[in-house]
Parts: C-alpha cells; structure tokens; sequence
C-alpha cells in the first residue's frame, strides 16, 4: 500500500469502523464525495482517503491518501483483526469414540460427539455441539463451528473452514420405485473437501452413491447452498447463496454461481464459465462464458430475449394493425 | 369482537381445532358452506360462524354468529393459548465463560454455552443446545430456539424471537482473489438484530465487512431465508421463506419480499414496496411499488409481458402467414 | 438380477467402488463405452458388464454380463451394505422430562434433550443433540441424525428417517398487522409425519396454525426444503431440493417436485402431476400433467413461449422492415 501521510504520525488504531461510528481508535475510510458530510464530523484516528478527496473537510487525526481506500483498508483488515489463538485443549465434556485419533494442539469445544475411528488433525479446532461421525477424517489447522454434522463417509482435507449447521455426506435423494413405494438406494460414497475450502451456513452437501461428491481445493461455498450426490466440484470455484446443484453436475476449475441458481443434473460448467444470480442451467455451459435466464442462455442472448419481451405487448398491438390495415386495403381495393 | 350467541351460554372451551377434529371442550368455526358437511358431524363445544351460515345444521352445544369468524377466531387463539410460562433457571450442564452476566429470572436449558463476556437478559429464554458466542448481547424477554448459533458480533435487543437453527452474525462471502487464490476478508462488523423481530428455522444472516448488517424493528423473518453482510432491512419488514438478499442492499421499512425473491447487491426496495415470489431484482424498486418476474418489472408490465409471451407462437405463426402473403401478392403482382 | 458370470466363480467382494478405486474386494460396473479406458486399468473383484461391452478388456478377476449394470449394482447395494445396527442404549448424558416414555431396544445418542410427556418409540434411533419437544410422539423404528429439533405438536410415525439440522413443527409465518405492529398468530396446530417418510438434511415444516400440517405416508423430501403452515402433502410425493411450498397447499398423492420449485399458497397440485425445477406456481396444476416455468404453464406450452422467446429478436426486427417496407410502398405509391 503506497500513501501519503498528512496529520499526527504518531496515532494509533486497534480496530477499523465505517464513517458513522469510528472513534479515535478507528482507521477509517472516504472513497466517494457523497460521504463527505459523515466524513466531517467524523472522529476516527486514521482515514484512508482517495486522491480526488484529499482536501475534504474532517477532523480525523491524521488522513492517508491512497489510490483505492476501500482495497487499502482489505488489506489491513487482515493485520488488525488477526485469527484469534485459541488456546488448544478438549474439554471435559467431549465425548469421543473407541479408536478415534485425536491431533496435537487441537482446540475441542462443549459437547462435541466424535465417533468411533474418526481422526482430527493437528491444530484443528471444533466448536461446540460438534458431531463427526464413524471413521471421519479431518485435516489439519480446520476450523468446524458450531453445530457441524459430518457424517461417515466425509472427508475433510487441511485448513477447511465449515460454518456453524453445516452437514456433509448425508445421504443423496435418490430412490427406485418398486412394489408401490420409493425403495431407498443406499449411499456409500465419500464426501470429499479439499485443503482450503470454505463452506458457509447451514449448507447441505451429499455423499455420493457408489462415487464421491468432491468439492475442489480453494473453493469458497456460501450459506444455505445445496449439493447434491455425485457432484465433482473443481478448484477455485465461487458458489454463492441458495445454489442447487444436482446430482453428477461437474463444475470446471474457477467457475462461478451466482446466488439462488441452479443446475440440472449430469452438466458440466465449463472452467471460468459464470451463471448468473436466478439463473436455470438445463444444459452444459462452455468454458469461460457468461450465462443467465431461465433456461439459461448465452448472457447477451438471454438480455436480448428480456429486452424484447418487455417491447411484445406493444408488438403484438402494431401487429394487429397491420393485419387490420392490411385486411382494410384489401377491402378497399374491392369497394374500388 | 361481536357476535351473536345461540345454544348453551355455558359451555366452556380449552382450545381450537378445525371442524373435523372438533370435541366438546374446542372451539372451532365455519365461513365457507362447503364445510357445512364437516359441520353437521362437528362435536364442537362452540362454533363461530358466518352471518350466511347462521342456520347451517349441526350440534355444536353453542355458535356464534360473527362477521369473519376466521379473523375472530385469531384473535381468540392468543386468549386460550397464553404463551408457556418457563420456570426460570439455568440447567446444569450450562456452560458460561467467564465475565459472562446473565440477567435475572432467565431460563436456560440443557447444553447451552455462553461465551466470554455475553450478557443475556433479564426473561429471556435460551433453549437446549443454543451457542452464544464471546461478547454478544441479548436483550430482555428474547427467545432462541434449540440449536441456535450467535457468532461474536451479533447483538440481539429486546423481544427477539430465533427459531431453532438460526445462524447469526457468520462471515459474509467475501474475498479477494489473489496469487493464485481467493484470499479471504476478514469480517468484523457486527449483526445487529432490533427489538421484536422474529426470524425463521435456519436462516442465515451474516455480519457486516466493516460496517453493520441491520435487521431493523418489528420485521419478521421466515424460514431459510439468506442476509448477506452489510444489509440494512427497515422496520415492520416481511421476508418470507427462501429469500436471498446480497451484500448492502437496504430494504426501506414495510417492504415486503414474497417466497424465493432474490435481491441482486446494492440496491434499495423502497418503503412499503413488494417483490412477488421468485422475482429476482437486479435494480432499485420505487416505494410502494409492486415488482415480479425475472428480471422483475413493475407487476403490470411483468404480466402483460408473461400474458404476451405465451401468445408468441402464435403471433409468430400470424407474422410468418404475414410475409408469406405479402410475397404472394408482389409475386402476383409481378405476374400480372 | 439374471447375469451371465465370467471368469473366477469364488471371488469375493465385500463392497462396491467406482471403477477408477475399485480393488479385489469390490464390486464395479460398466455400462458405457467412455469408460472402457478405466475398465482396462480396474482392478476390481467382480464386474457387472452390459451385453454389448462384455468383450471390453480388462483385469477384474470375474465379470457378470447384465441387461442393466448400473440398476443390478443399486440392487445388490442393499444386500452389500445392510442398514448399521445400533446398540440399543440411552447415554448418561441424555436429559429426559418428567412423562416422558422411552420404548424398547432405543439407542439415544449423546446430549440428546427428550421434553415432558414425549413418547420415544421401540427400536428407534436418536443421534446426538436432537430436541424432542414437550408431548412430542415419535413412532417405532425411527432415526433422527443429529441436531434434529422437534417442535411440541410434532407427531412421527414408524419408520420415519429425519436428517440432521431438519426443524419440524416450528410457528409457520403468520401474523396480523394491527396498531401499527405485526402481531404473530399463534400456532396450535400440529405437523404430522406419516410413516416411511425420510426427510433431507436442515430442511424446516412448520406446524399448522389451527389445522395441521401433514405429510403422507413413503413421501420423500430432500435438503434445505420448505413446506409452510397448514400444507398437505399426500403419499409416495418426491420433493427435491429447495422447493418452497406456501401455506394451505394440497399436493396429491405421487406428485413430483424438482429442485427449487415454488408453490404459491392455497392451491393444489394434482395426483402424479410433475413441476420441474425451478418453476412457479401460482394456480392449480391437474393431476397427471407436467408443468414448467415462471408462472408455470403445462411444460409443452411453456416450451414453445421459450423457445419462441429466443426467435423475438428477430422476429422483431423482421416486423420492422416489414413496416418500414409498407410505408415505403405507400410512400412510392404517392409518390408515383
């Protein structure tokens, strides 16, 4: 981060807070003119603030101008608010299963359940009411907070972070109807999470049947997300909130869902394609494009095709006018 | 509530139920005459009943004839089902860290854990398994549901209602992809929940980047439903189920969002405004307006151009007919 | 399962993987000539092979040619993976209230909370931290994977599977707006489970407000589904991911829900009728029929409007030149 310094020097700040609330202790930041009048009366220690905006009125302490404020302050995010240490130890009432394998400096909240043959690794840390079933791996340095069900058959890999409700390999949805009613296929695959994944609330990610679900090292999954059996998941994908993926969808290295869309089962998102947000796929996306709608299309197409839609009522009136005018002519020219 | 009497002015009823479940000490009712055979059977001690339907046959030991006996009857369950009183107490197995203070005559139940520093309410209610993280704050007569989880930074004011499951103040899905990877953000603004909102069965609301997500007075919240970070919800707000609403976008107070919506970030629903269900709004909705469809339009538009759609084969059909003929007529007037 | 064996007749295998990790004690399939290629490489134990593949090389000690691979393989699953048996047993930790009535041969896992007056049926099975409700009635052979919370008013019959983080019985969204609040209905109601239903991880079924919410006997539900208030849902239902069902709905017995489906409340989706996924409806849907789309409409009529959709670009474009063209006829008319 290159800046210029204009103020005290000497200010110290512990913690970052947005314009309306920042005290002298505060780094905040002014990035756009229509908060100059909170930037007035704002009390912060510190202030990033953009070049175009450097002479605005304030009484912060001291003021750095720096080419993009709210990058800048990302990027010092993480020096001020480091990863809170937790003290590593089990506590009393952790209930742990015959032949489990318990890591070095692992931190093992209230009323964690682990179960019979399962393995956490060093420096993991497990919130409370955490359950990991029979024969579950857990990598090292992961974070499971409070609530997460891993079920057997999962598998988590190092630095995996798993939001509080999160249950991996349930079983999938998958049944064979016979003799009047829905017999249940058993599920005996794995669940796989690579090194680095992180996964947000209450999302639900199946085993697969007689193959494994497998989410991609280094990708990011939100809150309520769904997926289902079988799913290949590549690296560095971006699954954003309420997505549903069907069973045995691949999504390619990088891809992006944007919130609430979802795929049919058996596609494959190509690597970098993006879906965007409602979006329906019901067919495979190519590598590295864009697309949206319901059924999802190419972007561009799918933006014409809405654009149009909007214009139809009043296509469908100047069509009738013209088949009225057209009708008039004929009828005129018989009068003629 | 005014009504009629007719029957037995002693009977005395316990509860409700609906016509087909009815005994001697229920209240129940009928508005619609299709009902009416349901009715006749009824062993109901009391039944309410419309003006048209005063004379319908049945032996109920009494009925009352009223306006809308639906709406009388919801206002008669609060009467005969007083919310439970729970004997205040902090169960055994509690866990509390230190410099916690619980206020005084709350219940907690079994396998509660209460982090460092929490403060909770005088009357309020935590049930089995619920987990409040270090630092948080619950205000007065406030009731969390089993299971529910407060990340550090969350704070709850009075009269919060959490049903089982929630998830409040987890990080927002945020980060900055960089050096081959997608380097997270760190998320240390704070979930802020105000007075009498309720919130459904596993929702998931997120904490702020930097700046706050607000849940703003009286506004109810269904079941499933995903806040992202930094999103300001007003007062008096109705979310129902499966909503998603991304990061910084302000819904202004009454705003209503109807099963399934979608909000694409930053922008604004204005006050009283209405979103139908599945809409998806990738843009700002004027208060007071009624928005749907995908992407949502003002109502009237979205039907007119759903109405237009599916005559579109047709229209096409007419238009093909159309060219057709007019190439006919030029080609017969070239033979001419 | 009528097959045809090749190779070692006294192979064992003890359990199924796909054919890239098979081993000598699994059992494989090969259905499809693109993976012929893993075929030759497997080392598996046995493998059921489609007639026209069954010359395809490879090493597994035996094959078995089959009309249907992958359908023989879901059959022998069951035989290969018997449902675990639990010992029965209540652990230390589980707290039960007064009332209470545990049957035979139950196995109740860690910190599990059992309400006044709940009955626990014979042979069933509650994992750690599940919630049984004051009254609550939960029927024979049962299993409820862990953090499942059970709402007083629930009621489950035999042979109910309940996935973890599921929530039933919770107040359905129902509130009045009077003196400038919204002030909540209460729910009396109860949510009754018919017996053979399994319902999917972290999914929410709210209890009725005076009538019940019902779902039929061998219905099955996937994850993070919704299903409001007063619903009824018939029997052998399937209701795939993230479906969103609104207050009041009928669904008969049979119907079919894909993934992320909506249903606007009051209406009835007919016996066997199918919706596909993501599609909305906002009327009733005849019994038999399959409808798609936003607002769905039977699936052959929504088909054509998309279809039609994508060509209005054009189309449009087209009624442009057309008028144009009448204009300039005109225009040469006066002109000459």
């Amino acid at each position: 981060m290159n800046g210029t310094l204009h103020g005290d020097p000497d200010v110290v700040v512990t913690g970052v807070a947005p314009l309306d609330r920042a005290r002298p202790e505060h780094l905040t930041f002014l990035a756009n003119a229509k908060y100059a009048h909170l930037f007035a009366e704002c009390g912060a220690g510190v202030a990033l603030v953009s070049p175009e905006l450097a002479e605005t009125p304030g009484r912060t302490a001291a003021r750095v101008v720096v080419d993009k404020p709210h990058d800048a302050m990302l990027s010092l995010l993480a020096l001020l608010y480091p990863e809170p240490q937790h003290a590593p130890g089990v506590h009393s009432t952790v209930v742990i299963g015959r032949g489990a394998h318990i890591g070095e400096e692992v931190a093992i909240g209230p009323y964690v359940v682990i179960g019979e043959g399962a393995r956490i690794g060093a420096r993991s840390r497990l919130d409370a009411h955490v359950v990991v079933g029979a024969g579950v791996s857990v990598g090292e340095a992961c974070h499971l907070y409070p609530g997460v069900t891993l079920y057997p058959g999962s598998e988590l890999k190092d630095r995996v972070r798993v939001h509080a409700g999160v249950r991996l390999g349930s079983d999938g949805f998958g049944y064979v109807f016979r003799g009047g009613r829905h017999d249940k296929i058993p599920h005996v695959g794995r669940c796989i999470v690579e090194a680095d994944v992180e996964i947000g609330a209450n999302t639900t990610i199946d085993r697969g049947s007689i193959d494994d679900t497998v989410i991609g090292a280094g990708t990011k999954i939100d809150n309520l997300v769904q997926i289902a059996h079988n799913v290949r998941i590549g690296r560095l994908c971006l699954i954003m909130s309420q997505v549903g993926i069907a069973g045995s969808v691949r999504l390619e290295d990088g891809a992006i869902l944007a919130g609430q869309a979802g795929i049919a089962g058996h596609h494959t998102i190509g690597a970098g394609a993006r879906l965007a947000a409602q979006a329906g796929a019901f067919g495979d996306i190519p590598a590295g494009e864009t697309w949206s709608g319901y059924p999802a299309r190419p972007h561009r197409e799918a933006l014409r095709a809405q654009a149009a839609l909007f214009k139809l009522p009043s296509l469908l009136r100047a069509l009738e006018r013209l088949v009225d005018d057209r009708t008039g002519n004929v009828k005129g020219k018989e009068k003629r």
